[in-house]
């Protein structure tokens, strides 16, 4: 089965039916709480590169799922994602005015606002998935998202503050801190067609755990060398809160040799999949390439 | 089938039992991120009515279900509650110092941690739902939880800051602050027996949304008449914080008629259950018996 699109038109055509998909389950302004609607939206629509919901579009090619069925994993990852970053924008975490080129969640409304935004967004993310999928698909989702997973990870970041994490203990908060939702979008697309054999789900999540990483390297490389225009952020923030990076723990060229380990590692767990592993191919070679 | 405890009894049973489930199921010190298990562990375990797990239970009781099968449910609403209270008592919200007797979440940890606390507990609710309930569960609780429910009445508290809000308005979000989770608790522990009728499921319903609004109003007249150490949080906050209660609308007299007229409707929908639906009078009784 050849897909004709050049990836950049399959990632646009992705954003642009995920964009409706999320338009379509966040509330509108006929909700019972209006304010808090426009914050959803707000913190959610108009912006972001949609990394996971590509994830899951993508890994939903590798066993022929159909992508109707796609939707509701792409939206939730998403919506779990956007309310991350309203709660990591908050005065409390990060305090950071700027998002996506736009005022942060809390900037554009108020802090009490943001914290019960985010809150919904977390909700809103198990209202979309269980009224598709299982339990089974439930569990995935959470697990990624609670102190296993996500938030866990924000923790030992927070817990961090001061001090001087080795590329080990960095490495770990980073699997969980944005590793674990990254897992969690490939196996929910995965999940979506036929089941995958035990090898090919392992291979899978190699793949998953290498690009995750690969990501946040890129980042970070990024974050010394890019402007806040490619970034869509205050760049070298990180520079600024002292916080421990591969580039501050490496150096950029030693950062980008890690890189590129990921990546062939990536792509090396892609191999049992051929040709309906492209578009996961494409995304972790857009990742590498975003940072050079 | 008749049971012999007194309420008194049998609450004092279920309350061990959720202790236990609770203390099971939230991280221990060997969790990845330790800081935020005992936040976690501080904001859930040691105190509180349990009202919501009770409710869970007792509704289980009028159509047979098996106990084990109703200690997620009975879980998940209960994480859920504590989640709400952890981001409440924050200092962009209620700024509580004192819950349940002891220092909020924030006050004994730090703001940063008490925010990701709450998120990871909204996490783990859906981790232990998922474990053993369908996908219709998990979305019964998001709802409950989210814009439509517990999240939007959060909102509309908070746009009425300032505000004096009527009767009718108080009461719609009241419904959804408090109402939407404890009917939440009701049906899923209902959902674990056998199928109820529709015009059953109505009727359990109805006894949801008055003993939750029953629930309500009885908070405010203790609000006033009672004390800190009745109350677990401090007295006559809401008179300082200037908010409409139904004590400020109505007065202590009609406020105890209107407590009356939402028990009687309460009893008076748990008609077609007979004996099964004891446990459900029990409490509704209780919360009426605790203001007066």
């Amino acid at each position: 089965m050849h897909d004709p699109l050049t990836f950049s038109d399959w990632a646009g055509e992705r954003r642009q039916r995920i964009e409706s998909v999320l338009g379509r389950v966040l509330p509108g302004d006929d909700s019972a709480a209006p304010r808090l609607a426009q914050a959803m939206r707000y913190a959610t629509l108009g912006g972001g590169k949609r990394v996971r919901p590509l994830l899951a579009y993508a890994a939903s090619e590798i066993n022929g799922a159909d992508i109707d069925r796609v939707d509701a994993c792409a939206a939730a990852v998403e919506l779990v994602h956007a309310y991350s970053l309203v709660h990591d924008d908050l005065p409390c975490m990060d305090d950071d005015a700027l998002r996506r080129g736009r005022p942060t969640c809390h900037i554009a409304f108020d802090v009490a606002t943001a914290l019960l935004a985010g809150d919904a967004l977390q909700s809103l993310a198990f209202t979309v998935l269980a009224g598709v999928e299982d339990g089974g698909a439930c569990a995935l989702l959470a697990d990624a998202a609670g102190h296993r997973g996500m938030a866990g990870g924000q923790q030992l970041d927070l817990d961090a503050t001061g001090q001087t994490l080795d590329v080990e203990a960095l490495t770990r908060m980073h699997s969980l801190k944005t590793g674990a939702l990254i897992r969690a979008a490939v196996q929910l697309g995965a999940r979506c067609g036929t089941a995958l054999a035990a090898a090919d789900a392992e291979a899978l999540d190699r793949y998953a755990n290498a690009a995750g990483l690969a990501f946040q390297v890129a980042d970070d490389i990024l974050d010394v060398a890019g402007s806040a225009a490619t970034l869509g952020k205050t760049a070298g923030k990180d520079a600024v809160q002292r916080k421990a990076t591969f580039v501050t723990l490496l150096g950029v060229t030693e950062a980008e040799r890690h890189l590129r380990v990921l990546h062939d590692r990536a792509v090396a767990a892609l191999a049992p999949f051929g040709s309906t592993g492209q578009r996961l191919r494409d995304i972790v070679d857009w990742i590498v390439l975003r940072s050079s």
